[in-house]
């Protein structure tokens, strides 16, 4: 008998915290695609409710209760997807305080894989996603080089409605694409570990 | 008579929540050190009851009140003076948060000047000074490139005492040259406006 | 009699050596439109020549012929035009190697004004801009926040010609505005020194 | 009979060109040390000989014999030691033009790993670490996040002689460990292939 096909257990995060949120709307139509993808399995992980990082916070060695919560949903995890908005031609503090807390020692995210996806203006994103991506350095995180995904929600045809939902069939087939190679490079470093 | 030499006005902002925080030591040197200094005056603007940004917080256009109170002060200000810590190679979100707060519209940093210090490990806090100036061409903050200042928080002798002050001669005299040379270029920029 | 308006001397950088390049193309749009804008003067500077930056060229303090030629240049200039293409997301080699040539003790850069231009594909060649802007905090250039100047070049409706001429209404008038602030950036700065 | 150990091959490449570089330093002392590593062969592989970047050179698909020759060499490793100078906060002109020649299609780096090693003044070199990282997405190079070495070579006591020999020892124990990482790194990436 064949041996079961290993799950990529995979954590999707969103660096914005409106309701409206086009990168919320990435996060949810990367769920849907993946029910069609065989071997990985998307779970979607609220940052919201996480204090500003402050280590006065950590007391006797443990962590507040929401962040505990988080660290060990991050810990459980083979990857991540990273919805990254660029505010201000870097990333957003909400993501940057999630990243933080699960940094803290032992740091969790250490020797997995994540993809980054972001959508916005100019850059379509892009400028939070090397920032991102230096920090990841340091968390030893293994960011997919390719495909890059960036996004101009701004540009016709219309990306999202106003909901923050992912309406555009291209854009939707270059997120499925950013899915599977996720799946491929993660089974690619667990597997020969 | 003579016109009465302006005074350079500094916002003094902390990225660390911590209650010993090297960088909230490096502005109460700061202060301190600025009462020798012709023509400026630091203030210290806390930023640690601002809630993590979040756009639908902004109701017909106002703002939260810890928010509007902040931008108020940054409004007022003629140039700042930004304790920069780095947490993971980059900025942190406290941080983060007070800039992209401050920036939204109308941006309040706009045409301002800057001066950064920091400290830290092997790096001296300096990654986060460079993620921190690609935010500042955004917001079009003018940044003193010179004098660069990170220190070396851990290599002999002793930077800073268990409170976090600086206790440093040398890095003392050092951060006196940045706040020199952050009130000159504040000047030449803002006489000639 | 009032004195004359100071003329604003820009040497023009471009770091594509191809011949049809849309960055050389940039270069004589704005030599074209400085000649309707009162008190600047923009010389092209050519980096061709130069050889591949090593210090064992070197010799009793003195340079080779090409790079004292270009530092000379270089010295004599107010401000800067740096067209700056992006190859694999980061600066190009060319301009790095005229860029580190002319920091050699005594860096000739120093406390002088610049504005970047960039066209390309995805980003408009802007994560050059950000490698560069680095650079140039050791440099210590002031480099213009506004206007950010990225072109997507391959967007329609089309913005180069086959030679690598600006043919974009629209991008020259960007352009324009680019040069009109360098000009006041670099005054402001230069006047109040 | 089992079969034979696959060796990692890497090349070697020394952003610097002046002839007592550290950097060509650290690649000797890798060279040495790769001996006694079970799995491993360094190649050095010269970048002085290559002709500025320019586009123009290539001529009905072929490049420069000596661009050829080093494509040829990146094509036939597996992983790459990148010994990278930090000039001016970023990374050397000699160093980016061979790797954006390598990178004209087909792109030979695609999909294989690096190691970065760096040495200097304030930040130790690293500072053009990650202007390479940015660099090496777009190429889809595999970078080691951990070790990271970067080295002061001017804090006592010597790091290396007036050859650019290393003579440190415990900076010979860092670069060892980088040669095992990234040997281990390639065989998970390559094995699972």
């Amino acid at each position: 008998m064949a041996a079961p096909m290993p799950i990529v257990k995979v954590a999707a995060i969103c660096g914005s915290l409106r309701k409206a949120s086009y990168h919320a709307g990435l996060i949810r139509t990367a769920i849907e695609l993946s029910k069609s993808i065989e071997g990985i399995g998307i779970e979607y992980v609220d940052i919201s409710a996480l204090p500003m990082l402050n280590t006065d916070l950590e007391v006797d060695g443990t962590f507040p209760a929401s962040v505990e919560a988080f660290r060990q949903k991050i810990l459980e995890s083979d990857g991540f997807l990273i919805a990254s908005p660029e505010y201000n031609f870097s990333i957003t503090a909400p993501l940057k305080n999630a990243i933080d807390w699960a940094s803290r020692p032992p740091n969790v995210w250490a020797d997995k894989t994540a993809a980054i996806v972001s959508a916005g203006g100019s850059f379509g994103g892009g400028l939070s996603q090397f920032h991102l991506r230096q920090t990841a350095v340091f968390l030893d995180i293994h960011i997919l080089n390719k495909p890059l995904f960036v996004l101009n929600a701004f540009q016709p045809p219309a990306k999202f409605d106003d909901d923050g939902n992912l309406i555009d069939p291209q854009a939707k087939e270059r997120l499925n694409t950013v899915l599977v190679a996720l799946k491929e490079f993660t089974l690619r470093l667990k597997q020969a570990k």
